[in-house]
């Protein structure tokens, strides 16, 4: 499983606020405790409505995180400048996040991921919007697979994010989704499946609850890749677990080093 | 969901030693506590290597629990006198727990099964031991169910017990059975698929965390009734997660009333 830390986010009123204010201490702090809760990447993005701030944001975060921990980052922009100052600032080798099936991010992406050396997530959405259902996720993800092997990303470098829904608004999108991760994982083994999913569990009380159901039900189905806050209680051990059942941890040795490290409390 | 609470079985010895000394608050102590965690079914298990003794166990077990909580019984014994004697005396419709492909088993219970208002356990142990992988889950299944059926129970009185075996041992076991879930509702929709679980843990540390890993799995599976103790912190409330994101709670309506009604603290 890789996990991505999520929470160095601009979306998030603390962070936009440390961004903002450039306060290191801050974001170190967040960016440290992700570490040791289980972040294999950290995830950075300092989205802001002028995209030239985004472009210094970005090199900002990407030096600072950089500077205090060694994991390596997921740049996470939908604005080209920011992406490319983050790749030419990144120590190892990153994850682009995202870029999807709309022609203009695609058409700026591709260049980019082709002269990259980066890992990149390919993000299930189109002109036509969100994917609906199984068939249309497969169908997306054998177009972008296809247009970013076609730039020169190998397949072991890309993760396909098949976006999921909130299960309030969309009864079924939590089966479909799961079902759609197990298609393309079979179609493409070297392919990393996974992605987002905290929006699984808008509108409804208790909502980490439904998360933690959502990721077992995800990685039951062959998802090995997660975009995740892994300091949520539970998240990093039933994930842990939930390869143990799956199979994916054949012969539960992750599972039993991890308790071993006391990552499973 | 089905939940049966686990708890009052003689193979526990804090519950040997209370139906050994007729400890009736220890008892009702335990059956009131699965009720209010949660449990739609009590399982009563009064083993003992006497058979006489297990017959006796098993009609104070019946009268005391009737006499003290509403919630319908799972008589669970080996024993055709056992089973017999609890049906007797059984106030609402019960569950036998269980009947196998076992030639003596299925030959005993067939008639008394026949004879009494009740669901029934089915679990998929043969001649041959247990089960193996996907397919031959599903063949058993057919036997079973074609037997049970020709002596007269409805398809929605079997509970198919998949067997689920211990992870550490049999790798590649918790997927096998998750997928003969799905298959086995896929073919007969109207039984139920479930039961005890807690043995996909056996040999890890932390079982409760693969145990509530396999439930996940299982509920997203199709599994809908669960032999567990209830009260094991995040059971229920994953359960009913999970159920939010594999649909089987359609519109949530499920997880919404457990939260009213403060069941998924």
């Amino acid at each position: 499983m890789i996990i991505i830390g999520e929470k160095i986010n601009a979306t998030r009123k603390s962070i936009a606020a440390a961004i903002e204010a450039r306060d290191a201490d801050a974001i170190v702090a967040v960016a440290t405790a992700q570490v040791a809760a289980g972040a294999d990447y950290l995830d950075l993005n300092g989205g802001d409505p002028n995209p030239a701030a985004e472009v210094e944001n970005m090199k900002w975060l990407v030096e600072l995180v950089q500077a205090h921990t060694d994991a390596p980052l997921s740049l996470d922009s939908a604005n080209p400048d920011a992406i490319r100052a983050g790749l030419e600032l990144a120590k190892a080798k990153p994850i682009v996040n995202s870029v999807s099936l709309e022609p203009d991010r695609l058409a700026a992406f591709l260049p980019i991921l082709a002269a990259g050396e980066c890992m990149v997530v390919a993000l299930l959405m189109s002109e036509a919007g969100m994917p609906t259902g199984v068939d249309d996720r497969l169908q997306r993800a054998r177009e972008l697979i296809g247009r970013l092997t076609g730039a020169g990303k190998a397949m072991e470098e890309i993760i396909v994010d098949p976006c999921f829904l909130p299960v309030s608004a969309t009864p079924g999108s939590g089966r479909d989704v799961c079902r759609a991760i197990a298609a393309i994982k079979a179609e493409f083994p070297e392919v990393h499946v996974g992605g987002g999913l905290s929006n699984v569990s808008f509108g409804l009380p208790q909502r980490k609850l439904v998360n933690l159901a959502m990721v077992a039900a995800a990685v039951y189905s062959g998802m090995d890749t997660a975009l995740i806050d892994p300091s949520t209680p539970m998240m990093v051990p039933l994930i842990l677990a939930t390869e143990v059942v799956s199979g994916a941890d054949e012969w539960c040795a992750n599972y039993v080093a991890a308790y071993r490290e006391g990552k499973l409390e």
